[in-house]
């Protein structure tokens, strides 16, 4: 399997090293709209510009496309769903219907496979999800997220005049998780399940009571939660905050039998010293998928739902019955 | 949809409560090789002689096999695949191979569409097991068990002479599963991994002590474990220990980027009142994606494994990507 990365940052990076722990693939190279001579690659993989990526058609099996969601993947996932087999990491829920639409058509179009929205959320939270709630229809599920570095909300405080750096941490709220667990099935408030920390550094002589007040009152990032402010030094932030490390909670609580009387607890947590390499992970599985979808003449855009999940595995089906049914 | 149930104990119980959650189905009857006039169904399904079953062929969508994987299931299943399609929950591991290929047959040849081992381990559990180890390639995973009761470690300490009644429960220890998810790649013993609680009901004037003893050095039940036994009367166990409660973890713990510097825990783990019950309602989940692959033309035997999220749901693909991608 060819596999070729579009877009050279923490993403990428992730998925170059994943690569080297599948045999069964190889990684033809880095395509990326800076100059290439300008892009060092962790593992010497070649690097090429982005708009010569025409002319690699034939030597790759599936392009995984590493760009933001914000404003690269919404115009760069259809655009090359037309002459590749693609993969993305497309993450603004509201909007992945039209996404979804955008990338069907170009990929139906040009004759290939696309999948978007692989990751862990949008990705391996959504499978939980959807397991979940098709296992115990009479249910109720929660998705926590956390502890972790939400790169949103740290761009948020940067932008506050004064601020220089800053690190927000989303952190579930114990006493929630528990009650979830329970399966008493509360109500709860964006208050009452995360919690959110932010470390701060400042440039001298600025009004830090005026930057809290800043930072917690900002509505839609921190007003609606409890939320701490630690000032701390760039030395410390460095030292302390330096990894990008996140995760979360998927919690399904239902009920069965007689009357419901019975309730069950399905749970599904991911504890990741890195989220980038670990989303680089989970598109590399699925990267195999897609590979095998073409194979076999499927078309069209598909998410993780529609992937069975032994087209996931390196092993064949006679040896995943035999070793991990 | 319209399903059927073939055996009558708690598992097809479970089911007959389980179809009453999905609305999108209908239940046909209940098949018993009992006489049907001495089952009572819990909610007035009709029942029938299961000798008679080929004459329901046409009016049967689904038939869930509810037998045991002792002595039932391996025979059932085969016969039953080449008239209709079925879902079973056969379980003994180490025979799913020579099961699937039997089955396989069957239902090719009968023209059906076959689901074998479905339920929570082997299933949910076993698709844990192959999306996290496809994730993270270099890393371990565990499975531990419990807190549940073992209907055949039960079994096992109830044929001892002079034990009336018994109820064994497998407790994973929690140390263990700390280490576990630390990260840290254990190597566990078997008796690191559970402890054995065993409630024991005896005759009068029975020898407590050799009973004890010889539950504790009963090779491959108790051996090789840390076992408790405590002894109590009928009443405390009817009281106390009724249910049928189950559930367990499986953890994956691996490493990613330059010099595998970082780890990620993916855990996921169930807590269930009524172990038949849950594991009716995955089975009900997936009777829905075999109706789906059936209509699609699919012929053969399949696994949790080849099936495609998606089909087990009742929303479209549509309502899928919008409510929980």
């Amino acid at each position: 399997m060819n596999i070729a990365i579009y877009g050279y940052g923490n993403l990428g990076r992730g998925v170059e090293c994943a690569i080297r722990q599948n045999p069964d693939m190889a990684l033809v190279g880095v395509f990326t709209r800076r100059d290439p001579a300008t892009v060092t690659t962790l593992f010497e993989t070649p690097v090429y510009a982005a708009a010569d990526i025409l002319n690699y058609k034939d030597q790759i099996d599936v392009l995984i496309i590493c760009g933001g969601s914000a404003t690269d993947l919404p115009n760069m996932t259809p655009t090359l769903a037309e002459h590749f087999n693609v993969i993305d990491s497309y993450d603004t829920h509201a909007t992945i219907p039209a996404h979804f639409a955008n990338t069907d058509k170009a990929a139906t179009a040009g004759g290939h496979v696309a999948l978007i929205s692989c990751g862990w959320d949008p990705g391996m939270f959504s499978l939980n999800r959807l397991y979940a709630s098709a296992i115990l229809p009479e249910g109720k599920d929660y998705t926590f997220w956390g502890r972790g570095v939400s790169q949103g909300h740290s761009d948020a405080i940067r932008r506050i005049p004064g601020v220089i750096d800053a690190r927000q941490y989303t952190v579930p709220i114990e006493e929630s998780l528990e009650a979830v667990r329970s399966g008493s099935m509360p109500t709860l408030t964006t208050r009452q399940k995360h919690l959110r920390e932010c470390y701060v550094v400042v440039a001298d002589g600025a009004d830090k009571t005026a930057i809290e007040q800043q930072i917690k009152t900002m509505p839609n990032y921190f007003a609606d939660y409890d939320t701490t402010v630690t000032f701390i030094t760039q030395e410390e932030l460095n030292r302390d905050h330096g990894g990008i490390p996140h995760g979360g909670f998927v919690i399904r609580t239902g009920t069965t039998g007689v009357d419901n009387a019975h309730t069950h607890t399905i749970e599904y947590s991911l504890k990741l010293d890195s989220n980038p390499e670990f989303t680089a992970s989970v598109l590399v599985a699925y990267a195999r998928a897609v590979c095998r979808l073409a194979k076999r003449g499927t078309v069209g855009c598909k998410t993780v739902f529609d992937i069975a999940p032994a087209d996931l595995s390196p092993l064949s089906p006679d040896e995943l019955r035999a070793t991990m049914l």
